[in-house]
């Protein structure tokens, strides 16, 4: 019936997002949210974006105001920023402008889905390497010719971590995302390394750790005129007012966020030890969020179970590798709920 | 340096958004940006939805809440209906959802540049069509094989529209985007006309009748079937929850949009009237600005006379056929100004 579509958009799946189930009561630790609220300065510039008329009025193509904010917030120049309408618009956009129809994708798996998406959209052939069973790169990287290489770096489901020189052999062989939207999270970022190479494209989301997944927004970081390049293919005005507003106080108040993370690590810390002492194999993390698997029993039927008691952890299978619990760092409450039903179950 | 970019992408000159000067005292007529503020429910609705934890979350890939609104509004399946970060993104995800690399995207001109631009992107081909003197289409239509049609419809830069047997000549010879980002501002819309065609897709924005540029809103009406498929092409969470909540509001709120629409239809006929008794030929438009040329001395100067006096329109020069002023419809006093001015100027 649609045969004026592209084959390769008929053929593919599409992406699943994580269950959002948004009933008061559920415990959500299935997409890596924040379980604590954006900083109140957040919600002070949104209220003061409302009084004016940039509801009424386009806003500004290349979020100046960000800029100069992430750019103050990061030690970088504002230049070399590339505002977007979350990571996965950024990711979209490095994609078309680099990727033709027939090119190659290439990214270590198991990582984030969405990638080898982007290259059935754009009809490109997708190479995927398996990371080694300790989540290292195989030495020599082989995939010599991609037009463009992703690395989730800290990964999902993972939650680990490739060193430079890593980084370092997929640089030489192409053009780099380093996707970093657990940057936050972790002890180092790419920024020093991605700075004197200019293939080197890094991703940031204000998903996760600026708990924001709802308004929408994320950046690049890269070489200027780089980034005016990838401009051309954004969409003109493809940030909004209000998130603009509300990512601009987020990444000037990076004291509320440093609080919210020791929190989190804090958390993260007590998960783990608690989930290892359940029998998981708990792989050890830079994220905020705890990648578990066991040998003794499926692990979906303990997701299931979970759901039936309104906690919603994220069961992951990957082609080739299997299966596991990707599970998000809650608030203590949240936890002690898990860990309590967790007792029950296993 | 960049050698690893598209060169489809390098050679572009990318799309030049209006230009955006936003000192208070600045008459601004130059991107037909809605003079009167939203429906004071969009401000209520986006304040209630920053007191519960809906920035923290991801927000409803589909928007079915803005879908069944729209749907009720509209008188549509809201199955029909597919969500946009403004009507851009869904010209973007059209376009990489129907033209391969090397295809055809087709459109009459003087029309929206970004027709152009997405062709580049995609680096497919673009074949323009001049509209005739009157702002008609030529008989036959000669693209025959164009893999989309763009056509604005009521039309930028001229505020024309084609009549339906047009659209069906159009929509006869392939796969066509009604681009209806004007549409609320004309006496009929294509939404009929769709509803029995498999391959026509109207598209809608809120930065226009529904005061709404800042938050960046649109959608399409299309075939739910093909809905399906587009939705696999945009980012999962392609709208944030502000501008969900904000686009539901208004789209309720007919009664006040329709209001401002009178006014603003009132104020275009004062306007033609006295651009008229100026010396302009000023084109009979169904949108809210005007497209106004004149035969006697260069236009450029008189924009850039007003801009002087902070009075922005936008002056549109386009190959082979010319440049004109577009002047958008402000409000009553801001119209009194320009009228002043243009006394004085002209």
């Amino acid at each position: 019936m649609f045969d004026f579509l592209r084959p390769n958009v008929r053929r593919m799946a599409g992406y699943t997002p994580g269950e959002q189930l948004n009933a008061p009561d559920i415990i959500k630790l299935n997409t890596n949210e924040n379980p604590y609220p954006p900083s109140p300065l957040v919600f002070e510039a949104i209220r003061a974006a409302l009084t004016g008329d940039q509801l009424r009025k386009y806003p500004q193509p290349l979020g100046d105001s960000f800029r100069q904010a992430a750019g103050r917030a990061l030690k970088v120049d504002p230049d070399s920023i590339l505002i977007g309408n979350g990571s996965d618009d950024i990711l979209t956009v490095v994609t078309r402008a680099l990727v033709p129809e027939g090119g190659i994708i290439a990214s270590p798996s198991p990582s984030y889905v969405l990638y080898k998406s982007l290259a059935e959209i754009q009809n490109a052939m997708y190479e995927t390497v398996p990371f080694t069973e300790d989540w290292s790169l195989p030495d020599p990287w082989p995939v010599k010719k991609a037009h463009l290489t992703f690395l989730a770096n800290p990964n999902s489901p993972s939650g680990t971590m490739l060193p430079k020189p890593d980084l370092e052999r997929l640089a030489e062989a192409g053009p780099l995302v380093l996707d970093e939207a657990y940057g936050e999270f972790a002890e180092w970022n790419g920024i020093g390394f991605a700075s004197t190479r200019p293939n080197v494209i890094i991703t940031r989301t204000f998903s996760k750790y600026y708990a924001l997944a709802g308004i929408r927004f994320g950046f690049a970081i890269a070489a200027p005129a780089l980034v005016r390049e990838l401009a051309k293919v954004k969409d003109s005005y493809n940030c909004d007012a209000l998130s603009l507003a509300a990512a601009t106080a987020a990444i000037e108040d990076q004291a509320y966020y440093s609080g919210v993370r020791s929190r989190m690590i804090a958390t993260r810390g007590r998960m783990s030890v608690a989930l290892t002492e359940f029998g998981f194999h708990v792989t050890p993390s830079h994220a905020n969020f705890l990648w578990c698997r066991r040998s003794d029993r499926p692990v979906k039927a303990i997701y299931e179970a979970l759901k039936a008691k309104n906690i919603l952890v994220r069961h992951m299978n990957y082609q080739g590798y299997g299966d596991g619990l990707r599970i998000s760092v809650g608030t203590n409450p949240e936890i002690e709920k898990l860990i309590a039903e967790l007792r029950r179950i296993v």
